[in-house]
């Protein structure tokens, strides 16, 4: 595989984003692929690119989008007063899996979360995905928690 | 029981926060409970304070701090550009159990969230503290997700 360039998302990377989202919701969409450009998102997308404790990030291969994830710097008590990196949005393009692609992509957000001095990485994966699983927990992670959700 | 306030921490909080912590650590303890007030927790809580996204909040009960718990709000893409409410660092004092008081927490939490604006309230919790799990269903969460975590 060439290179995988990992960069911050930008403006028109939004229909490419909210596409995976899209494709890829196990519990049924909730985008509006109408206007992936709309107000909301763009709000969201201004809003996430003014915070220095968020990225949203876009892996490339040769040029073209090929997965997304959000990277989110959480400041708290616990483990004296340490940080936490958490995972969010985490898609690969259907037709680039099984490449590493996400592997790659993890690599460079356990690399981001160290170097911010983060004592932690979490995410959360839909029970659902058991291919994802075994993927965390080949590449590190403890299966350590329940993952709780409530929609508002 | 009288009535629960909720109010924001203070740094005189600090010592019963990080004890909370410390004594409720399923995978072990990993403060300094010898300056719970020192220089690493002491930046943290500033960092928290400044933040508009981050509330670390204390359940009073007659005066005397009885629990706590950490918001943390989050824009995302997913959901139409929605926002999250992480809740993170929920402790109710071991002598003060079984009195609902985790349970006006999180009342208080996702009343929180829908002020907020957020679409989705999420939290994890530690697979073997399945009392806890058992009320978070009873008061609503979807047990969804599985949760990982990385140690650094």
């Amino acid at each position: 595989m060439s290179d995988l360039v990992i960069r911050n998302a930008v403006l028109a990377d939004l229909p490419f984003i909210v596409g995976l989202i899209d494709a890829d919701n196990v519990g049924g969409s909730t985008e509006d692929m109408s206007d992936p450009q709309g107000p909301a998102y763009r709000a969201a997308f201004d809003t996430i690119s003014a915070d220095p404790n968020q990225l949203l990030l876009i892996a490339e291969l040769e040029g073209a989008p090929v997965g997304t994830f959000q990277l989110t710097f959480t400041p708290g008590i616990a483990r004296k007063g340490g940080w936490r990196c958490t995972i969010e949005g985490v898609h690969v393009a259907p037709d680039r899996r099984n490449q590493r692609i996400g592997e790659k992509m993890m690599d460079w957000a356990v690399e981001a979360a160290r170097a911010r001095g983060c004592s932690l990485v979490q995410l959360t994966s839909n029970k659902q995905r058991t291919d994802a699983h075994r993927f965390y927990e080949r590449i590190g992670f403890s299966k350590s928690h329940e993952g709780f959700k409530l929609s508002l």
